[in-house]
């Protein structure tokens, strides 16, 4: 019998309004196990953008660590992003959550002018120079786009985030809840998630469609 | 068409070694949207016992609020468990992680002669006292246990765990994963989940045999 798959799975923090979105996050891993695969997390060890209280929506007087709290998603097991290296993984997922875009990233604040945190561009490359598949939910389709650039997604039908898209040199495609965009060149799959306003049940679809997709290209 | 049947989701923060398991918390909201059901969740407006790195494990001279960090898990809609109103809901359920031993409760420090919150109790109470159902996972049994006295729950397969459940009135029936016990008198349903060594897969199954059981009974 061969080996598991393995995913790497890259965290953004813990919370979908300054980190990893939970809902995703943990249907990802429900996904990977439910298909017979392992995983492991990682995040890249830096400070998060800011802490939000999730009832006021105000931001928070103190400092919270973006591997640090990955780690409660993870259970403990997490590993530094600076770790991580292609050849050992099958496949890299990334789920969403505006740490995606405030933490990974600063698409939240640059839109297609924004800069990749360079762990996470180095990870994101170094998968698919090696033609391994990468999955993306929700937000994070925005950072594939970002540094693959001529690359098929999707984020839904948002339109703002698709003209970001398409400004970084990528095609969007429209979606809708627990579909996914599969680019078979790049071996990338996406899909919308909380990118639209979706049940738990929908982003169970969402995220198991995705890691379907990703294991038949792995 | 009936109503959707409604289910109280009661929270103990956000990670499992200081506040709510995340897994088993996204599972069962997951199984409730899956089942045709809705939620709405619950937290006590009190200090976490304490805040934990999850990857040294070591405490973090921090404090965060219980409702604060489980609103991360409901994506900012949760409510005080002090408005609670059994009349209001169908269904109670309490998902596991130390949160619940540390915060709801002193079982993790006083394991039998352990103090429940008094919001918590008296959400358990007038719950079972209006004939609703209740459900909990992994290590809430125990304070389930703590509150009802005679009633029959599973926390897998933990002896000193099934000691103090017995101690506390109650009896235990072994379990494995996905594994659920039913005691059709005081309509509580309990699974192991974590108090076993799973795969999320395997929290999903807990959780969906637990959510489609409740249901039966609301």
């Amino acid at each position: 019998m061969a080996d598991k798959v393995q995913f790497a799975v890259i965290l953004s923090g813990c919370g979908n309004k300054d980190g990893a979105e939970i809902h995703e996050s943990v249907m990802t891993l429900w996904a990977i196990h439910k298909h017979g695969a392992d995983y492991q997390c990682f995040a890249p060890d830096i400070p998060q953008h800011h802490v939000l209280n999730f009832i006021t929506n105000q931001e928070m007087e103190e400092e919270r660590n973006v591997l640090v709290e990955a780690a409660r998603i993870a259970r403990g097991n997490i590993k530094d992003l600076a770790e991580y290296r292609a050849d050992d993984f099958d496949a890299l997922v990334i789920p969403g959550g505006l740490g995606v875009a405030k933490n990974l990233s600063t698409f939240a604040f640059d839109g297609p002018n924004c800069v990749v945190n360079e762990e996470v561009e180095r990870a994101i490359r170094d998968t698919a120079t090696l033609g391994k598949p990468i999955g993306a939910l929700c937000i994070a389709p925005a950072i594939i786009a970002k540094i693959l650039g001529d690359v098929t997604v999707t984020i839904g039908r948002d339109p703002g985030t698709e003209a970001a898209i398409a400004q970084m040199g990528a095609s969007h495609s429209k979606t809708t809840h627990g579909e996914i965009v599969v680019d078979r060149e790049k071996k990338v799959v996406t899909t919308p998630c909380y990118m639209l306003d979706a049940r738990v049940d929908q982003i169970g679809d969402g995220a198991e469609n995705l890691v379907k997709a990703v294991l038949e290209m792995a």
